[in-house]
């Protein structure tokens, strides 16, 4: 089906709309029956299903101004695979629910579902199913499935004399964002960064294999998801300021903006690097940096003392 | 956690109400990681997994003035249930998004929880996981998880010579909306059919035990749905308005508008009717009533003619 390059939504329809969005969605084998009944059915192979769903508002997680559609679709696919490969599982399928205003053109609907899909492709997961309504602003409602081992790694298993670390980049999607709130579009790197994050998404089952006592997305903020694991699992953490080589286009950021670059590494999230613990810096995996330590007590600190600048991202 | 009674989502903040809300949903025997960690992780018994998901937007499927907020979580549950009721499945959990305004109340979210946990209960499953975040107008984001057959029923089976059944409550909902819609409040047995649906949640495994050849949920209106199965089936579908005995409320309803109370019945959704189709009247199970036949062919007709009212819901 193809559609005037002005076509919107209302023009388009409901169901001609969906059809041309489920032919961008190729189905892997362990799809049953895909898009198009009352439910998706998926044959499951091992005995545990891993299930995480997420929240995209415009105008709070994302601007159709400061990113394309596919980006949108990245992105909003991205943060989702992030959060199975954060509990040391493989992601296999998703689910998307789109609403949008009547007037939201065709074309971005399309190019959202092809930039999603094509971020599902990376780690072979298949988009089964989804929604499409109308509404004020536009909302999308992801929900993803995986499989993993009996013993999926949690929150709450970092012990003290545990490592703290790291994989992934950090930072460099919070400089891109603090970068188009001032206007600009460079350096280019860190705005693409932030568009479309590239989670490590392999790392999550290498450190399971590891041994890892703990995982998590950093998708709100480093500082704010080392906090999680420490409340979670009743420790301290202190994280190594000194650990981090700050990337060069985050020292131009922060010259620029008249801000520590080391903000956007503590405190930035988007990048959906993977943050873990281990019992050992010889337990870490290759592509993991050791950034810290955990010990016995509670909170976090950086280089042993509180940490005064922001730590991340709250949603009310 | 206990909150003022005029306190808002601004007020309680994030991770105050998510552990509210959490408390309100008990956790299954099939949940091995509930809610608080990247994902949950579900024991998964049989080697079929169906999923489905759903939006809500406020203002379009819901109106804050029209029904509770507990009625509102027991409609959003039941809609999803009933997708997977209408596979021949059986629910087993749950995820759900909440968007809304920071001045929503958080009494409300509190009761759309409740409400929705409730809901659940009624088919044993339990919610696993959700988000929350700031939108302009409350959105709401559901993905059901259930089990089923190797053999799930599927739109594309019905065949020419069977017969098309329904199980449940038809138009009852709709009619409770065209009251709404014009100020009014009663009936109340018609209002509150539109504000907490019973989906005849046992229906569905009963009807694939039973060798329907065909099922789906009547969300959108009987001969809508009736379309999709005669389309994905390739077959023609005769409804029968001789085999409605219409209700005593919605006659009364028709009146008081000046419309057929059939256009209730035949265009009507929500009510989450199971429609079905079977290889003979022999084969269809207590409960469910006749109401129609298979034929080759294409297309909805109504004692064998094009129906000239309205057939459905469309989001766009």
């Amino acid at each position: 089906m193809s559609f005037p390059p002005d076509a919107t939504l209302a023009d388009a329809g409901e169901f001609g709309l969906i059809s041309a969005i489920v032919d961008l969605f190729p189905q892997g084998e362990q799809v049953l029956v895909g898009p198009g009944d009352d439910a998706a059915v998926l044959r499951v192979r091992t005995g545990h299903v891993v299930v995480s769903t997420d929240l995209m508002v415009e105008g709070r997680h994302f601007r159709r101004d400061w990113a394309e559609a596919a980006d949108v679709g990245h992105r909003a696919a991205a943060q989702n695979l992030s959060d199975i490969n954060a509990m040391g599982g493989r992601a296999t399928s998703l689910t998307v629910g789109l609403a949008a205003p009547a007037d939201l053109p065709v074309q971005w609907a399309l190019d959202f579902a092809r930039g999603f899909a094509d971020e599902c492709a990376l780690v072979g997961a298949s988009v089964v199913g989804g929604d499409l309504t109308r509404a004020d602003q536009v909302v999308i409602a992801v929900t993803v499935l995986g499989a993993c081992t009996e013993s999926p790694v949690l929150r709450s298993g970092a012990r003290p004399g545990d490592v703290l670390a790291l994989c992934g980049r950090q930072g460099w999607a919070a400089g891109g964002l603090a970068v188009l709130g001032r206007g600009f579009r460079s350096p280019r790197v860190l705005v693409e960064a932030y568009r479309r994050p590239e989670p490590p998404y392999d790392a999550g089952r290498a450190a399971a294999a590891a041994g890892a006592t703990s995982l998590i997305d950093v998708s709100d903020g480093l500082l704010a998801e080392a906090g999680h694991l420490a409340d979670d699992s009743g420790v301290a953490i202190d994280v190594h300021a000194s650990a981090f080589d700050v990337p060069e286009p985050l020292h131009a950021v922060g010259a620029a903006l008249g801000a520590d670059p080391m903000q956007f590494i503590l405190g930035g999230g988007d990048d959906h690097a993977l943050l873990g613990t281990f019992p050992s810096v010889e337990a870490v995996p290759d592509g993991w940096a050791v950034i810290g330590a955990v010990s016995a007590g509670s909170g976090v600190t950086v280089d042993g003392a509180a940490y005064d600048g922001p730590t991340g991202w709250t949603h009310f």
